[in-house]
């Protein structure tokens, strides 16, 4: 082609042409970027991912003019640990952010010290703006600005009502809407338009210099508000998918005035567009629980099935990039910081969990570099490696199937046979089931508490005895049967097979309805501290054949453990010699959550599954 | 005056005086009347209340105007209660409305068969309409429309966010305005302009015509969103204060507005206008937990002391009724319905609880009709007689003081001396506390259980004894060492010293310890209606030796007393005479809640405080 077209030019032609190519060159090397990283779209929510409901010209056609993936995954199942992961090109985990940022004013997101894109390109002479949403911290050392953003605009917390710009779901009802860490008012104003606006004015502004612009589109998150246009445009749908889809169209047709606006501006061949939404749809009561769409896949935001990770994603970067290709290739969005950074040609950042697949989008068929991956969010974890998918604890928010806990909470799937992951092989293949769980623990760092395991019933001496508080139970954990029933419990708190206490120590007697000789007293205990949960300090026992006068007291300390980050079940054991009818145990938390915690110097919580006597 | 006035007319200034008069009083036959009916305004929250830093000149205006009371109550410390109170002229508890209604869809709320002020309006020649919040029910027939008004524009649920018009306090989020029962669009408009505005226009469209307008304006309850200009106002005021001080003043404004358009329609003469506030200021933690202020008051938003119910309440009809008055008298919203048919020479409708005032507010210095009121709002209850006030279950939510169950669950004050209602004189006054639970009782039917009694500890059987739960208990209510405690409970299901389970049995088996005489067994219970607690339906004992075999069962049933509409404490005794150790006893609920109950065919709730074995 090139040689058939300089044929037709003549010299003065030929001139031009090269003047023409090297302009082109010096900015293909420094094109502009654009991240559009929508807000709980379902995983087939656009028309060219099939949706025949939902109307999408324009974000069709950004798919047309570049890549579109099948398996491109994000990090984490919810927005904060996904933007976290997206803006460091690390696992959430490793960028200081496991779950949803508090909306408390001043507290703290992901750590000032993250290296993120916006970092990175203005270390490579990139102006760097921010628009939309934020929910990566309160405070000033955590805000847009002190990540890297030279200009930021949008609210710092997970969403706002569009018109008020006020953030209705916990705590009093705050306005929340800043420009530059400035409160600003834009009272009635909708919030797509103000930010779509803001958007091509930021893009206007440095159409003359390279940008990075991380647009943060706050749909189709609750509560779904679309314009009148296509309120009416949807409006004989079912409800919520009708609100819903009339949600995703608008910001559709907002990403089609940018898109118009860089044709216009004439960069957009010189900027490239990446296109994702930061989880799975919601089935929240406060998104009519439901109106998103996960097609095949099970699972819905906040679960680590595909349905909640494995998302539309779109890069495109006009006649620089192959265009009109489907991508069948394993990708994860913290892989988007290696491979931008290599399609600008810039050095990587070292101590990132991405991966450069900037090749596989440049030579379609190109095998992606990613075997595999692992998730971990709250107490479900997943780890994929090429087609075998195995999760811990998994949970299903879109209800698409049953899981029994005692038998799923392991669950493989071989994802090119099932991709609905329907059916657990865990039975079947436990030689893979233990190979993954091998690279997930050495992820994890080696928890193996994290791994659940088939419970079987603990005989023990307090099982068929009596058990009686002494001191003031928690009112929401009083049925303390629970302690001498013979059962362990799992890592959530909230299962019914453990009994907490907040800031105050829990004490109990056993009577084991005669003398017994005990060699051994056990307790089951749990960790989890980003839910202020502590292992105990101190655990004492004292034994008595009458229930009132107690002596032999022993004690064991526990401290070592309080400070870990990780979540894990763990037991403490005292030996001992005694004869002894009853015997009183005492478990002391710690008195205050250490610092460096976001619940320091509040009290911890302490939680007890068994007592265990032998 | 008049005299004087003739003596300078000719006969044709006469015959034009004469006609002027002839209309005059035609039009003060019919007086348009417009109810404005703040949400959440604190008792003494405007300039001619003494507030300092509001300014609130329109409405010190509008007091200027008229008659500005200092004694006036609402009927319920809460929005809907409250309302049902305006619009009926009747107790809450007679309205068919106790508490907030729901917010859900196709809900019902103040019951259709309630004859309102619009009913009442309507009869009489008057167009009538609705403007604002209605709270009231979300079903067709408990609409506005269904009420008696004939134009309604507004939301149905407790508040909206201004610009938005969605309600965000629970459930899914969702759009909330209607025009006569149609939903509207005005996205982005705020609220308090759309109201405004809708409410100039139908007094312009009604100049002609007599009109009642009820203009519930929903301000200043949560969410504060002011205007930009009162924003600026109070920026240096202190938070929450200053915000909710800004509302205020733009709640003023635009009561401004309505003033100057009735006198530019030349029509304000011919209007009579009140002013009051629904319940107290919030002090939810929506509300920043406070802003408003109640003086001297204790009390707020949801308390039966002064500060919940005792608020700005103003009557204004320019050049016919009394102008710059402040009256000191006893008044409750209920006495409004008869108050202004008596001012427009309506005939009173029949069933009322409110007392005609017209005579009190014609002629300044005449003393109230009222000499008591009272008032119940969940568990809480009120009566006042003269100047003493006597409650029952008192809750502070303004916290100015300390509450002691104990001792302060009835709580006498004297408002003459003590109008803060910090000093609890039933102990020092135990024959007016007598005389006052009399009359509080005969308005309440004879409920006794309505009465806090000092609760001693009961001595029986069973407290020395243990008890273990057969059936499986709520998760919510396992602490069963409460049945045996000798303690009984208050009428607060929450309190902890009930035991409750939903659509299922409750069973237990009481360990004695030894062989013992048995001649009483009874079980404490609660009916609850509006929370979906009921009388227990079977209550079954049976007895053991060994605490395995069980035998000569005993059943009594109760069904007689579950359709009762009011909450009480109450006992249910079996006689008997056996020898056992161990006793079995099993309650059950009824399995479905009746027909007639707003949670009919769901299962009903039974909360047990005690077994008393003797």
């Amino acid at each position: 082609m090139r040689t058939n077209f300089f044929s037709l030019l003549n010299t003065k032609h030929i001139n031009l042409f090269i003047l023409f190519i090297s302009l082109h060159c010096f900015a293909q090397n420094k094109p502009n970027v654009i991240v559009i990283y929508t807000d709980d779209q379902g995983a087939v929510d656009l028309g060219c991912y099939g949706a025949t409901d939902i109307y999408t010209p324009n974000i069709d056609k950004l798919a047309k003019q570049g890549t579109r993936f099948t398996q491109a995954y994000v990090a984490a199942p919810v927005c904060a640990p996904s933007r976290a992961a997206l803006l460091t090109g690390k696992y959430p985990q490793n960028a200081g952010v496991n779950g949803n940022t508090s909306h408390v004013p001043n507290s703290h997101g992901m750590p000032n010290e993250q290296y993120t894109l916006a970092e990175l390109f203005k270390d490579n002479g990139y102006k760097t703006g921010h628009i939309g949403k934020w929910h990566l911290g309160m405070s000033a050392e955590t805000s847009p600005n002190a990540q890297g953003f030279d200009y930021s605009f949008g609210h710092l917390r997970g969403c706002i009502d569009n018109y008020s710009h006020y953030f209705f779901w916990a705590g009093p009802n705050v306005h929340d809407l800043y420009e530059n860490g400035k409160e600003v008012f834009y009272d009635g104003q909708y919030f797509p338009d103000l930010a779509s606006n803001k958007a091509l004015k930021y893009v206007e502004d440095n159409k003359e210099n390279p940008f990075f612009m991380y647009y943060a589109i706050n749909m189709p998150h609750y509560p779904y508000q679309p314009t009148k246009k296509w309120r009416e445009y949807y409006k004989s749908a079912k409800k919520p998918r009708g609100d819903y889809a009339a949600f995703i169209s608008t910001i559709d047709e907002r990403i089609g005035f940018l898109m118009d606006k860089l044709e216009a501006l004439g960069i957009r061949d010189n900027t490239i567009i990446v296109y994702q939404s930061d989880n799975g749809y919601s089935t929240e009561t406060r998104a009519f629980n439901g109106g998103g769409n996960s097609g095949p896949y099970r699972g819905a935001k906040s679960s680590l099935f595909e349905g909640g990770i494995r998302l539309p994603t779109i890069i495109s970067w006009k006649n620089n990039l192959p265009e009109n290709i489907v991508n069948d290739e394993f990708f994860v969005n913290i892989d988007w910081l290696p491979t931008l950074a290599k399609l600008c040609h810039f050095n990587l950042p070292k101590h990132i969990d991405g991966l450069d697949m900037s090749e596989m989008i440049k030579t379609p068929n190109t095998a992606s570099e990613r075997t595999g991956a692992f998730w971990k969010y709250g107490n479900q974890w997943a780890v994929r490696n090429g087609n075998w998918k195995l999760m811990g604890y998994p949970k299903d928010t879109s209800n698409k199937g049953k899981l029994d806990l005692e038998n799923d909470a392991l669950f493989l799937s071989d994802l090119s046979e099932d991709v609905s992951e329907m059916k657990n092989l865990a039975d079947k293949h436990p030689e893979i089931v233990e190979a993954l769980k091998a690279k997930y623990l050495a992820w994890e760092h080696g928890y193996e508490t994290d791994i659940p395991k088939k419970t079987k019933p603990i005989n023990h001496l307090g099982k068929h005895g009596k058990i009686k508080a002494v001191k003031k139970l928690n009112n929401r954990y009083k049925n303390i049967e629970v302690l001498i029933d013979g059962k362990r419990g799992y890592v959530d708190y909230s299962s019914g097979q453990w009994i907490g206490q907040e800031g105050k120590d829990l004490e109990f007697i056993l009577d084991l309805n005669e003398m017994k000789s005990i060699s051994e007293i056990t307790i089951g205990y749990l960790h989890n501290p980003s839910n202020w949960v502590f292992s105990p300090k101190l655990f004492e026992i004292s034994f008595s054949n009458d229930g009132l006068t107690f002596s032999n007291t022993i004690q064991s300390e526990t401290s070592t453990k309080i400070n870990t980050k990780h979540n894990f079940i763990d037991t403490l054991t005292i030996q001992t010699k005694q004869n002894a009818q009853f015997i009183k145990v005492n478990i002391k938390g710690i008195k205050n959550i250490p610092e460096g915690h976001e619940g320091a110097s509040n009290s911890g919580w302490i939680f007890i599954d068994e007592i265990i006597i032998k």
